[in-house]
């Protein structure tokens, strides 16, 4: 069948919400959350299908309405590492004897771990990818009443002007077209929804950077696309039909337009945040400069040394927000450790006796 | 900055490659894969960065030459149960004391199992996170000097007009706007790429169905959504801004085009594997048939059972490919066991000691 069987039609221009319309499209009276969707409360029970968490078989007012900050990047591993690091920021116990569990351990999608009022997901690889996380985080919070909550993405990305190592947090997020929009067809029709992100929390996270920190931040535009390989211009994919100066005039006329870094989430994650009023930001950790090469041949040891720095400054605006000294964590060593180097001896010493 | 100080420039419309033309480009006389990328042969090493392997660091010659076929699905679980099924299937056998590895475990992204000829992948969720995968699978092919493997995409996904627990094979892959071509922003320029997959391949698996199988085969048109909520018009996402009748009306149109599923892979899947000359499928199991619903009722134990389909069509086309009896598994139990009833009683005898 030809396309235009099926009726194309772009929405009119963005128009602009005001602050208030979309407050109250966004929020109950409590400042709990609210879903634009107007069938969910119709529903019997929701299954967060991928989640492997439902408005029925769960408690979910009883699991999650104390959440304020929800904290998502990339791999399991990273955002399991991010739940004990904040865990130790912040000084949350656990009851002697319990560990941390991956809440979404059933869905074999996503990793999602709580520590008191953070929330912690892996979100994969891509726009398709967070979009459906998005979604069932925003019921979540819908379901569980959270009120006001903010969102972080904590990701990687290649620097463009930027070397590596060094923070960029989003302004505004753009496509690979430059288009500062996500575009996604919606029942044959193309709707675009403006990936904007929160100015003053972006600033605010600037302004945690301290003169000692081994890395800079800079505020930019971030570019956001559907392929790491020919969609970032790179040369070393399976498939390239341009030539390096093809690749350095683009990567320089995007850095003459202030795009400061390219990654594969922002323009949804912006675009959802902002089109359910949620306070949103994305940081990320430059693996390289992109106009000086493609592939990153940085030690690993070092790589994961970088991927802290996202980590670091939202720990310190999470302080700041619940009251505490966000220059110092709670605790230097795990909970329930008084003394790291005599519970290494003993670990050693019971070792021996296996 | 406003978009239209980037160039954007549409591609002309699409050239049909003839088949002779894309042999010569993707093929080496000897049959081994050739990529459409000169720049990757003048480099000292290529890391495939989200597999965790490089052709400078490992000798990938010697560890994948043997691979006739390359299986890919979403999840890590599935992927690992049908690397362990088709071992039996075609009875690989391994040394005494030895099991499968996740090869690409370092990577924290993709898992990877290889059985003999056959390699396993699982490639996370969405058009980005498939497309990353190809690329770097595409370069294995080459560096490994693979010859004409074929590749698979074992899903699920949701029927339009098929009820739950039936095979779609997709005859070609359309997009949200019923667009048969994968477009990605390619330095600012607008690429498009045909979704074909290969006919004689669909038909042959469609072949290998039995009157005794539980469930149907269809080869039909597969639409393949950036959202799994919104996206595929389901009633159930955070944000909703239709009623059902738009959403009914909008299905039973593509149902009308021969649309009979819609998943989040395939556009990019059949696009990729075209353009690297690959033969390829995409066969999907449907979890519902949407023209009845948005939620996923069907029972764990089912939709796990539903989730083996795919994987048997397709072993059954493995095992004819070898020369193997394609009706019967090489094995009905584990390689080394004799007796599965006696095996079951000394493992719980020595259960009984611990």
């Amino acid at each position: 069948m030809p396309c235009h069987e099926v009726e194309i039609h772009v929405f009119p221009p963005l128009k602009e919400e005001t602050q208030d319309d979309l407050y109250s499209l966004t929020r109950f009276p409590d400042d709990a959350v609210r879903l634009r969707n107007p069938h969910i409360q119709e529903m019997e029970q929701d299954i967060l299908y991928h989640l492997a968490l439902g408005s029925g078989s769960h408690d979910l007012v009883e699991m999650f309405s104390d959440v304020r900050f929800v904290c998502m990047g990339g791999t399991p591993k990273r955002m399991e590492g991010f739940a004990n690091y904040i865990m130790d920021e912040i000084g949350h116990k656990l009851p002697a004897g319990t560990t941390l569990l991956d809440i979404s351990y059933h869905s074999y999608r996503y990793s999602m771990y709580k520590v008191g009022p953070v929330l912690c997901f892996s979100h994969g690889m891509g726009i398709p990818s967070v979009g459906i996380l998005l979604h069932e985080v925003i019921k979540l919070m819908y379901h569980a009443k959270c009120k006001n909550p903010i969102f972080f993405r904590l990701g990687t990305c290649g620097g463009i002007g930027i070397e590596g190592g060094n923070l960029v947090i989003t302004e505004s997020a753009v496509d690979g077209m430059m288009q500062p929009y996500l575009e996604l067809p919606v029942l044959g029709k193309m709707q675009r929804r403006p990936a904007i992100l929160d100015k003053q929390l972006a600033n605010d996270l600037k302004n945690l950077h301290c003169d000692t920190d081994p890395f800079s931040v800079t505020v930019g535009k971030t570019m956001c696309t559907y392929d790491f390989y020919e969609g970032q211009g790179r040369l070393d994919g399976a498939f390239c039909d341009y030539k390096e100066e093809d690749k350095l005039e683009f990567l320089q006329k995007i850095h003459d337009a202030n795009v400061v870094n390219m990654e594969m989430e922002s323009l949804c994650f912006a675009a959802l945040c902002q089109h359910a009023g949620i306070k949103a930001a994305v940081i990320c950790v430059t693996l390289l400069n992109r106009l000086h090469g493609d592939q990153v041949s940085t030690p690993k040891e070092t790589l994961n040394k970088w991927q802290e720095y996202p980590q670091m400054l939202v720990a310190r605006y999470i302080k700041k927000q619940i009251g505490l000294p966000f220059d110092i964590p709670q605790r230097e060593h795990p909970q329930v450790v008084k003394n790291p180097k005599q519970a290494h001896m003993v670990r050693q010493e019971s070792a021996c006796f296996e």
